[in-house]
């Protein structure tokens, strides 16, 4: 499979396997560790998980599969995050907020590293922005973290321009990565300049809920069925039955070198994804799936 | 007539004659010439055109024009553009789109050169903010026709402050224009940091539709009424009986140099563009025309 | 009290008293001087004033005051505005209008100078962005002011981002201070890229109307409402009694170096800024305001 350098040491799949929902699919280790198999099988080395998912249990139980075949550790990049606390029953928050301090990104990291079963990270993502962001803190974190080796590299997810910028300005390690929403049905950031901005500073985008969450597949509203005709008719085109392979398809042929997270727990979904890298999409085609979502032409 | 520097070998006349409609006017060559000689005589030496403008016709009519006195071109600057592909009778495409790739780039400035009967372009622009750019790409083409002689400047039209920063990151030649619409009833681009931009990065903006389609004059709605009245009152006061005169020295009087693209195939309507330069505006009469289009005070 | 760098040889008070309203405080000369007194008492050595405020008459009646006790100027940093050109009885201005020429900037500065019975300015503002904004003019005032010793630093108010990169590309002074509205009920500026810019570029904001005019206080709607209780619960936690000063130790929590303006004429309300100081505002109540100000739980 097509790899993304983000870095000089540092290369993506083009496919990120999603463990968003990992703790609804309720495997057994021996089951997560297999599917992760079949991912590697596929191409699929990268994996995306946070702090938070599956209330604070999804690292873990990729930890435990993981640690049944230790070596594949070498073979596999672990994306994690840190910065969101959730209002739960084992601490005492009385509201979801975030958390950037230098305390926090570096008590996280370890929480981490000890549920993954894993001596580093490849990347740790700030989850979102923080309006109390103190980039001094951040930049102390991200220091601390790279030098004990804990952290290979850095990055941001649902940043703005502006937040990305001002982040920069104080840290000594550059961000890999800005991972976002990014689908045919949630195209803002194609136009409010993030997107722009990752090609700018070759910061290859993640793109997160690249199938929009299904909401293209059963949404019967006028601006869904417009877009999922379209999509059947490119589909029909390019040769595939399926939608979904034509949404991934969208993404990667754009130039920022997206790298769609498929967050199934099915082997045929996500090969779907890997399969749509293939699809030879147009020009053309693109737009026409671009107007079709903006539901207007271009001017 | 006042000249605008662009950059150190590159220069516009203050007013610039537009040709997007030309081919409405039905002139013969002859015409089309003489029009030409009168902008000339009135200190016009920058003409806008596009690749599109008349379905792809508005180049060729210049072209032939300019055929009839070859020597004409050397005293005027050729501004055209490419990256608008239109859905029509004689190409394939099903839609309106955009492309900014390399070979589009390339072949659109040939086929322009064939059209307009010269072997060089002062100024090619992007004509439109192509969602699938490859500023890589933008860059080759750029420098291929530079290299070759076929274009000497560049720039954009309707990109905003990100996409110029993205596209200007991979270049290794600078942005001497962004061409965006800019009148009394379209402030957009003096709000958006648009305008900012170009002042920050000495690059004048040319302005389309400076008369908003003629928008105040003919509009009975709230909003251009009102301007209209405030237009006329300050076209008494600067001792002009013609509105359009006021909208043309009010984009004047602002510092960013903007040029006004007049569009119009009546050599009273161009004069009437020219005659505006000489008004002297002042800053209380600019506010009062700010006011009325935005219909509440400063803060 | 808490001092704030602003450049290398300046320093503000962390409470900084603006004289908005100091005309309709109807104080004599030597109850102003005994408001400063008290201020410097309670470690507030930063005034905040403008040519405009109190219809061009504030700047007067504060230096009347500091010429009784003419001592008390080296104690104080007086950050003062100009760009603002009111239409009244005085001059002839039909509109209210902004005017950043260097004639104005320099005219201005010098009679608020007269005014202020002073030989020099700390800060001078500009007062809001120009959309005429020319900076070369701009730097050429400031280079003259400073040069001549009138004013020792500079900076904006209710400026964006994209107005403080164009004004900065021409100066050859740093911007020290953006002054803008910051409040718990005006959150604009957390969210587009302003306070953002200030961490960026290490130029620590002002806040004006830190209470919001007061309209958490007595406003009846269901956001104002839900704000109050918010602010009441935790000062009840912070062991206050008055949500002013919650709603001060808010803004200064935020790691952006936030000097909020108290612009009362009466000492205990000013008083109740400067405690807020040494509130222990946690993280989870300032998000916990945060969420009440949006109405949307964070994402």
């Amino acid at each position: 499979m097509e790899r993304i350098q983000l870095h000089d040491d540092l290369q993506f799949s083009r496919i990120i396997h999603g463990h968003w929902r990992l703790a609804d699919w309720n495997y057994t280790g021996q089951q997560t560790l297999g599917l992760l198999e079949q991912c590697l099988e596929l191409g699929i080395t990268t994996i995306d998980t946070a702090s938070i998912y599956g209330k604070y249990t999804c690292e873990e139980l990729f930890g435990n599969a993981l640690s049944l075949k230790p070596e594949l550790r070498g073979k596999i990049e672990i994306v994690t995050k840190c910065g969101i606390k959730l209002a739960n029953d084992e601490n005492s928050f009385r509201l979801n907020h975030y958390d950037s301090s230098k305390e926090h990104i570096i008590e996280s990291t370890e929480r981490s590293l000890t549920k993954l079963r894993t001596d580093y990270i490849d990347v740790l993502l700030i989850h979102r922005p923080d309006v109390l962001t103190n980039p001094e803190e951040v930049a102390e974190a991200f220091s601390s973290l790279k030098k004990d080796g804990k952290v290979k590299h850095f990055g941001v997810s649902n940043f703005l321009p502006s937040q990305v910028n001002m982040l920069e300005a104080y840290l000594d390690v550059p961000l890999v990565t800005n991972q976002v929403e990014l689908s045919v049905m949630y195209r803002d950031h194609f136009e409010n300049g993030v997107v722009d901005q990752c090609i700018e500073k070759k910061m290859p985008p993640m793109a997160w809920s690249p199938l929009n969450r299904g909401a293209v597949f059963n949404n019967q509203e006028e601006n869904p069925s417009r877009v999922r005709s379209t999509l059947q008719k490119v589909a029909e085109e390019l040769g595939t039955s399926t939608i979904d392979e034509v949404m991934y398809a969208w993404l990667m042929h754009h130039p920022a070198n997206i790298m769609p997270i498929a967050g199934s727990g099915k082997i045929e979904r996500i090969q779907s994804a890997v399969n749509s890298i293939s699809l030879q999409m147009n020009r053309e085609q693109w737009y026409e799936i671009w107007v079709s979502s903006r539901g207007k032409d271009v001017d």
